[in-house]
């Protein structure tokens, strides 16, 4: 078990209801947000109006940004952190999934630097300082309500790239199970994709494989997703299924189920982030396309015993080929992609993709070659 | 699934040699701190000296309160409650095991309170205020150097209470795995005891049982507390075995293993502490005597449910009345007495526990009658 650190201070409000508390969280941190928002589902569930009347009854005015893409954007960020500086703004809220908290503290982040905000991004500049964000959940996936990364996409460069500075972190998350009802199927297939691909990548980079209760813990959280999922897509409306998935997806990425882990990367993701900057698919269906791949080379490479452990703990299968084949089959049955061409990627632009993902893994300092990357998408054709 | 609140904002550092981090962390709080410990048993390990030097070299300046009792008693604290008022201390250093930190943190709150600190822990005064607290944990056991909570006993009345405030969270708590390779097999066995004491009494106590999440998290920490003691008890020297028993016993009552539970209570530690109160015995003893007789008593009100889950998913137990029995086996194994008797406590004295008991139970509104403390522990004799 390797050294660590653990640190979250997010304060998660979480359950039915909850969605008044936010203005007397928001007002102790000022009195003007920017909230930051995507195409308008929430208008459609809800939460936008009870976002407004929250906030206004706290004291807190609002100046709207919505339009948050799915791959956030840095154009779309940018104007946000011109807006936050134009109208001097104390405070970010987010309502929605992770994209749309991303790009918020992108532009909490932004609006503290002097330089442009993509220096964060492509490595120029730390985050030291962020305004305070208060982030509405209404799509559980990418852990971003209680973690201190953010992903956007440079459009004009096709680089989807990540920040991360412990100034990120939300003050407070309300997380009401609610909000996710009414989500489409193919975001409930997305959101379960994405947490067990976030309990996955320090699993099985990990150098040290004597991790006993954070191989417990990942075994924990990823039975709940696969559960949860299941008892989702049988009934939409299973509150304690879609409560579950929620918080489950939220310690998924919140540092829990990699503490003690060591030499630990996100290959998975790196490989995924080209996906999405190429061809802008939904990270949750990259991932289930590149993760089936990924583990066909780990077997290979790094031997069955991972595996076949998680295989068992999770999916009852019998070895670390039965693994990969649950990890397909548990995707295919949330309706996920599990091949390129199922998203209607030709195997023709492999290396165009890998040449794409070189960026992230040179940045990163990725031990990951772009003939290995290209060897693992060979797999996902 | 219940609505819930979670905020933990104590920094954890974490593995070998991390002693020296906590000077410049203590340093951030103020220039001199009341160093709370026990028996000496940190001038042995080289815990007492790395904490002095680390203080030192970042110019804070140390009023030493030693003697801390494995039940830290109420004299003692307001002893250290004098010290910080006479001396000026701006923070608290604790070093060594729950009964230090415990005592500690009411200093800390007892420090900046008009009163007496026991009001804190009779309910006559709620802690809003408290010193900044670092520990040094040497004990994996009882959670408290990442929760908000205290136990103290008022030694001329018999009384052992908690006291609980969002001051109390620790800024930092330092876990060093190797502080706990001289631990006697007795400390070994009461700190295993106690983990899963804490996992077990949200988790039976619950009115919601479709806490999936949860539940998976409570099984996941259990196995990861009973594997790592054999793993010790077998070879004492086994680094990973001692870290992975630390972290568990940290996350089973940081406040993780209880979200979404409803109506929940800790009747096993109520019971407990009248008899680490009356008979001064360790707290993971008393909890083993306990526990196998609250669990017969469950199965015969509350039905084989729980007991068939927990102990299946931790156990490997074909039924609930299986689930009993391993507990037992896992406690006389692990060196824990299971009786009262194995304790040396008369079975006539039986009235006079639960009279006792009744002191908390009152305190705390719990729905347990005086006969059903008395019925339970005629399991116990």
């Amino acid at each position: 078990m390797q050294n660590f650190s653990f640190h979250n201070p997010t304060r998660i409000i979480f359950g039915k209801g909850t969605l008044p508390k936010l203005g007397a969280e928001a007002a102790k941190a000022g009195k003007k947000a920017l909230l930051v928002y995507g195409g308008g589902s929430i208008k459609k569930n809800g939460v936008y109006d009870a976002v407004l009347l929250s906030l206004k009854k706290s004291g807190v005015a609002v100046i709207e940004h919505p339009g948050v893409k799915p791959n956030p954007v840095l154009s779309h960020t940018r104007e946000g952190v011109r807006k936050v500086l134009q109208n001097d703004c104390d405070l970010i809220v987010a309502a929605g999934g992770g994209s749309v908290i991303d790009e918020a503290k992108a532009i909490a982040a932004g609006a503290r630097h002097s330089g442009d905000v993509w220096d964060f991004f492509c490595g120029k500049a730390a985050i030291k300082d962020a305004l305070p964000l208060f982030t509405v959940l209404t799509l559980p996936a990418t852990g971003s309500e209680m973690n201190a990364g953010c992903v956007v996409t440079n459009e004009k460069a096709a680089e989807k790239f990540s920040a991360h500075g412990a100034a990120l972190f939300p003050r407070v998350s309300i997380l009401d199970p609610e909000t996710t009802m009414s989500l489409p199927r193919a975001q409930v297939a997305n959101g379960a994709v994405d947490s067990l691909a976030h309990l996955i990548e320090s699993y099985f980079t990990t150098s040290d494989r004597d991790v006993q209760v954070t191989d417990e813990v990942v075994h924990a959280l990823a039975r709940s997703v696969v559960e949860a999922t299941g008892r989702i897509l049988k009934d939409p409306a299973d509150y304690n299924a879609r409560a579950s998935m929620m918080w489950s997806a939220t310690l998924a990425l919140n540092g829990l189920a990699s503490c003690g882990y060591g030499g630990t990367s996100f290959p998975n993701h790196v490989i995924e982030h080209s996906l999405s900057a190429l061809y802008d698919i939904a990270h949750g269906a990259g991932l289930a396309i590149v993760m089936p791949a990924w583990f066909k080379r780990h077997l290979e490479t790094a031997g069955p015993e991972r595996l076949a452990k998680f295989g068992a703990a999770v999916f009852g299968a019998k070895s670390a080929e039965g693994a990969i084949t649950a990890f397909e089959e548990f995707f295919r049955k949330a309706g996920a992609p599990v091949r390129l061409s199922e998203a209607g990627i030709p195997a023709a632009d492999i290396p165009r993709i890998a040449d794409n993902a070189m960026g992230l893994i040179t940045l990163w300092g990725m031990k990951l070659t772009k003939s290995e990357v290209e060897e693992i998408l060979q797999k996902a054709k």
